[in-house]
């Protein structure tokens, strides 16, 4: 795609921008945002770069705007599209593995909604909050716990994440609630004309059932919002459970490598009958091992780390090959009732180790293991520690594949994954989450920023995992700005009909094509 | 909105077309449609009228074509965008209560998906099907007996309609998979200019996600077919429950007219924090006994039925003035932990009575009482009996209000519509169905079709109901033909901001304005 070919002390200029109107942009959104923030230059850099680069292409801002109202965000896109500037829009800039609050074209100016940070509702009746996209996990979760709300919430890996963020890239956590996407409810969105929508309940002024009932009359619109560029989400509705009375977080190891297909095909009947009601977290021993320790500890060589010294971390740390973590939820009864009956399920793999730890249901962060809670929905960082196993200065990307949650995938992912990994001299650090229907494959990779050969080594690596992974019939659903193309294209249905379908949406809801061009390979006409 | 306005041997002319161009186009499709078919004159109307109308407008076809396959189908949209010819899909026409296969701009050419009917897809190992849109409950309820696939459905009141045709208007059943749009899975989509699309993962060629994994790479599709004129769906994919080992069907009634708010709050945690799998059917007297009875065997005077006459029926029948009815699944453990906590909190309600009745999960329609069928996932016709309640020839029309779930919520909703239908001399037949989140307060308003008085009085009835929810901050989320433009009325938020989105998008997916015009509320430029 376009790159963009000059500089200036604003940044980088946007391809079919001038330097004059992006300087003109520039000093409009410094008149108008009377209350937000407007960085250029290396304070525009700072924070908006991607902290985990491994390309040579740039993803840099020419400038960073952060509004603090709708009005503000308005404005934002109504002097954008006048000057034909692109931007990029982020809730709080913690895509981290993927491109951070980086823009998919340099010279974009990222609109940083994290000035926007209110929590506007929090139903208990009903178990709803509402939303700006500001609102960081961690923030909801400290405003629950403050006004003692009886609700529990489900947060992703990095509790530092927004909201809106997260669930905007169908991101997810680790309780009942753990799939964001389904537990969203109603959308506040700012067009790209200025245009301010409201979805589902919430077209009509006043209705009290906007974060309630998704359906409204006519169409929806919010998965429309979902990875793409067609609008700025400005307010969302999410779900949040009722605290349950006990929680009892289980953490199945499986002994032996080939214990994967026998352990995602116990989970899976258990998951789709709703037995066991989060979804289930399957690691292998590098995976659980890079977030509690690091891998100079157990091998200091080049290359991946070989069998015998994974095998003593397992000893050790008293891992399991493949090791399961998820929970069940409720009343005493029900939790025993659940637990009788995963318990007998799993007796069918030899060897495998079932460990429980019970909690009650409104248990704080210092009454559980850091391990546990994901699934009692507290936030955390304990796993950005994964982004330092390797040494050198951490940094990591991610490779999420989907697949049905079946042993045969889940083994074919692994092997496919595992063999590209390894064959590059990284350590295969993954596993998947398994949910009632589909599994996502993650291979965490880490990388020392500062080698100019990992950099490199990776950038090589991930079209090719793409191209192995298409070529068993898998895709990722997510991906890093340097391969969004890359993804898009494997989309191939019908000639690339979704694409299309996507471009004619983009042409008539952005027809100056301002809002965040070439995410998930969705570009304006100009770019195409 | 602009009515036809010429009648010829093919039926009312559409507006925008001439009776030229409409002849030129049926002519084509029987060229075309060499497998499929193409009905005019007497033989289009016959099926594809409104069975219970109530209005003087018309809303008849000009001619029904029945293509049977997705070629058809895109032979179909070319033709009539060549000829500028109105199309109104329905997947089988069984709407009822709502216009029943008939279109909602007088001449348009009904597109009748009925004969594509193949059940193409199912899987037991993670609980799906995939299918066309002429396939019925009732079919794919044949299809999984006769195969023993240990799979439990969801069927709405009545199973002759289609899966994707109740699926696409926000149709619901009874069982735990009961809310329709959040168990379907990836959709192919013909657009108006032939275009094929596959959503989520269908999007890649030969991805076995397609029905599993909802989110795909970029924006989500799905919900843009929901009760929308944007695109034909041809195929779907639907999840379906594993078949549970126990199912407890139970029934909670309630003594006093003043249960109500104490049965939906009783109900409403239970159903968040899924102890009570399935919604719950809250009924009110004469909603249960419509269903097994008829009105002159307890009263047989015009006016509304007084309160003697339904306190009667209540005696006589066992019945409750509210009748909660839901159910529970699973092991024998978790049925029996469930149906204690449930017990236990409808000992709150003073006077309740409890009835529950034990089935096993692989239950067939002989073994289950026929009250009890929905739960159990079984397909029936009982309920057209309501239509008959009042005598003549039977019709009825729905009323179907959101609102959030909660006794406050439902009491205002069951007044203002029983006190406006009593006030036109209608019985309230009414209830609601309870789901976690939110609930839809239904009034099944039967009449007799052959009298003009009543068919006035529905007429004039149905506005003033919409207005007086609105009145009150509640909308419907589905509409007959005759109120469509009403209810988008109402979803007002900035100046209309949600029917432009709309608009914007019609226009994008549908320049010449050929799909469904008018449905719900979305019209082409040529008919705004």
């Amino acid at each position: 795609m376009l790159r963009s070919t000059s500089q200036s002390t604003t940044g980088p200029t946007p391809p079919g921008c001038t330097t004059d109107s992006l300087a003109a942009a520039i000093t409009a959104f410094r008149q108008t945002l009377t209350a937000g923030q407007v960085l250029t230059g290396e304070a525009a850099g700072a924070d908006h770069t991607d902290p985990y680069a491994f390309t040579e292409d740039g993803f840099l801002p020419s400038a960073v705007v952060g509004p603090t109202s709708v009005e503000e965000v308005q404005d934002v896109v109504r002097i954008a599209g006048e000057h034909r500037v692109p931007l990029w829009t982020v809730s709080t800039g913690r895509n981290l593995g993927y491109g951070g609050a980086a823009p998919r074209v340099s010279g974009s100016v990222v609109v940083d909604l994290q000035r926007m940070n209110r929590v506007l509702e929090v139903n208990t009746e009903c178990g709803y909050a509402l939303v700006e996209p500001g609102v960081r996990f961690s923030d909801l979760y400290e405003h629950l716990r403050s006004n003692d709300y009886p609700l529990l919430m489900s947060v992703p890996d990095l509790g530092l994440g927004s909201l809106i963020g997260n669930t905007l890239e169908r991101g997810f956590g680790y309780t009942p609630y753990g799939d964001h996407s389904t537990i969203q409810c109603g959308m506040e969105i700012v067009l790209a004309d200025g245009d301010l929508v409201r979805t589902g309940m919430g077209a009509m002024d006043g209705n009290s059932a906007w974060s309630l009932y998704k359906g409204g009359f006519g169409p929806g619109h919010d998965s429309l919002m979902y990875q793409s560029n067609f609008g700025i989400v400005t307010k969302m509705g999410i779900w949040l459970m009722p605290q349950p009375e006990h929680v009892t977080v289980c953490m199945a190891k499986a002994r032996d490598e080939s214990d994967l297909a026998a352990l995602v095909d116990t989970l899976r009947p258990l998951l789709i009958e709703g037995t066991i009601q989060s979804n289930a977290v399957v690691g292998n021993t590098l995976a659980v091992a890079s977030m509690i320790t690091d891998r100079r500890t157990w091998y200091d060589g080049a290359g991946a780390m070989p069998e015998e010294a994974i095998a003593s971390i397992c000893h050790a740390l008293g891992l399991g090959r493949w090791n399961a973590r998820f929970a069940v939820y409720g009343s005493k009864e029900l939790v025993e009732a659940r637990l009788t009956r995963v318990r007998s399920r799993f007796k069918g793999i030899r060897g495998l180790e079932f460990v429980t730890t019970e909690y009650a249901g409104d248990a704080t962060a210092d009454q559980v293991h850091p391990a546990d809670r994901a699934q009692m929905g507290i936030p955390s960082t304990d796993l950005i520690r994964m982004a330092g196993w390797r040494g050198g200065t951490p940094a990591h990307t991610d490779f999420s594949l989907v697949c049905p949650p079946t042993g045969r995938d889940a083994v074919a992912q692994m092997q496919l994954i595992r063999k590209r990994v390894k064959g590059y001299g990284f350590d295969y650090a993954g596993g998947f989450t398994v949910n009632p229907r589909h599994a996502i494959a993650l291979a965490l990779v880490s990388f020392d920023r500062d080698s100019d050969d990992e950099r490199a080594k990776v950038a090589r690596m991930f079209p090719e995992l793409i191209s192995d992974a298409a070529t068993a019939g898998y895709a990722p659903y997510r991906s890093h700005l340097a391969f969004m193309d890359t993804i898009a294209d494997q989309y191939g249905f019908n000639d690339h009909a979704n694409r299309r379908l996507n471009q004619r949406l983009k042409d008539a809801l952005d027809p100056s094509g301002i809002l965040s061009p070439g995410k998930q390979g969705i570009w304006p006409p100009l770019m195409r």
